[in-house]
């Protein structure tokens, strides 16, 4: 079983309350991929200019990421520049889409049979032109975000009407349905199509709501989170990755798919890009399921 | 084990997208109390009025809640007028203290022996005085609000440093920290003294925080939540009631507690006042527990 992922390669600027970095690496294909790999086989698609490094593309393809549906044109990359004055919410200084701003995502032959496909937050024509361009994938989700809510509301139904699983945190739920309950908005989500709906809340966590289900998954308390760039990410990637590997949709796999979002979020926020992410061990993550599930068993 | 509550008694105003209902019976010892009477034995310490319906007392009488530490005074009952425009913030349009305004909370004798004592959101100099008359209780809890917090932290520093549980909500333990993530807001708060920091996140469940020790509940999905009035208090009431029936604070008695104060919250919220709380059976109860584990285990 392999997993496709579609989205953004950027170099991020980033302020945290506890540093600066510059052109880190750093995009939602980047972070989904990264804890998928964990999981599952990963075949990614993006595009960078000729000015990425080559030691991140050697990164990627060192963690076994099939890195052949990832384009290089002319140009430079996509850049984001972002502060976090507390760690709940980026503000955007800087977005300079560059070669980006022509992505036409061209998927590889042998990418066409990825029974597990991932679109990651970009804009909603895009993540169309993805899906029809795949062969029956087993199930399909997408991101999305606030930009596309209110930019490309018509498009972005389209894609949420199609895919098996919508991934929106709370703010962005809310906004897409015009509900300020979280619960009421993700049943009328529901009401459109996909089968399930993970809403991811911040620090307290998230919740996959279906037909006739709910799960709470906790945050996992780190101990210091220096950079939340990239966790919802993560926790797609998690969850992608392990539906992958274990090949079900079924109730328990989703739950169990939500553990393991949340615990790749939760190495994700404790250092800038993928500094810790890029060394985890599987017995470290199941070291932190465990701590998890000592948090919610009475 | 016999639980002692002190806190207000109320006749309250309220509009909710659901309805209005005027001068119906609230307050915090009435709500925690029809919580924990379902668990324990609950005595109750409060003041009213001339004014107050002799089929209020007639209804806590009838639940077997102790009111010899009810006092009725000349004069007219704590009002208390508030809107919801949306269920997770209320918002005062009168407040009128009446008696309340003169309460001094006098623990009858037989009461001074209680081993569980939970002090209801009244101002943290009364909490204070209620705590001198104990005789050596096992457990202390208190709640509080933003308005002591801003009114009178030094005294409200003192009854924290005092207790074993501090119930607080997400807002007011920010304010009271001056910390915007509630864990390490945590953290400092036990430091202060209590053994365990009960944080309240409405719709996003609650934590519990102590010494190498972190249990998250999540909310009970209820289909309609009709009014959020005395949610707090119910769960406290729940959590309480729980401790003072197994007379123990360890962990796993903690987390059954923070179980049963969510579902108490839960009942609480479906009507206006104790409409739905005040029939409840212990199987109903049982049967929200089953379906929360549902929610949480993997």
């Amino acid at each position: 079983m392999s997993l496709l992922i579609v989205g953004s390669i950027a170099l991020d600027t980033v302020f945290t309350p506890f540093g600066k970095r510059e052109d880190i690496l750093g995009g939602s294909t980047v972070y989904t991929s990264m804890a998928s790999k964990n999981f599952c086989q990963t075949n990614i698609v993006g595009v960078v200019g000729e000015d990425f490094p080559k030691e991140h593309i050697e990164l990627l393809k060192s963690n076994d990421i099939d890195t052949e549906g990832m384009e290089i044109v002319p140009g430079k990359t996509f850049r984001w520049k972002g502060v976090y004055n507390d760690l709940n919410r980026a503000e955007t200084l800087d977005t300079q889409l560059n070669v980006f701003a022509e992505f036409n995502p061209r998927i590889p032959e042998n990418y066409k049979k990825c029974n597990y496909v991932f679109l990651g937050n970009i804009d909603p024509v895009l993540q169309l032109r993805v899906l029809v361009q795949m062969q029956d994938p087993k199930v399909t989700a997408c991101d999305t975000m606030n930009f596309w809510i209110s930019g490309n509301k018509d498009a972005l139904l389209k894609v949420i009407k199609k895919v098996d699983i919508l991934f929106i945190n709370e703010e962005e739920i809310k906004m897409l349905i015009n509900e300020s309950n979280i619960y009421q908005a993700a049943e009328i989500a529901l009401s459109f199509g996909p089968k399930i709906v993970v809403i991811k809340c911040g620090e307290h966590g998230s919740v996959c709501i279906g037909d006739n289900f709910i799960f709470f998954a906790p945050v996992y308390p780190v101990k210091k989170a220096v950079d939340p760039t990239g966790a919802g990410d993560s926790f797609a990637g998690g969850f992608m990755g392990y539906l992958t590997r274990k090949d079900n949709f079924d109730k328990d796999t989703i739950r169990n798919a939500m553990i393991y979002g949340t615990i790749m979020a939760s190495f994700c926020v404790e250092s800038f890009s993928l500094e810790r992410v890029k060394d985890l061990t599987f017995e470290m993550i199941e070291i932190r399921k465990e701590k998890i599930r000592e948090s919610v068993i009475f």
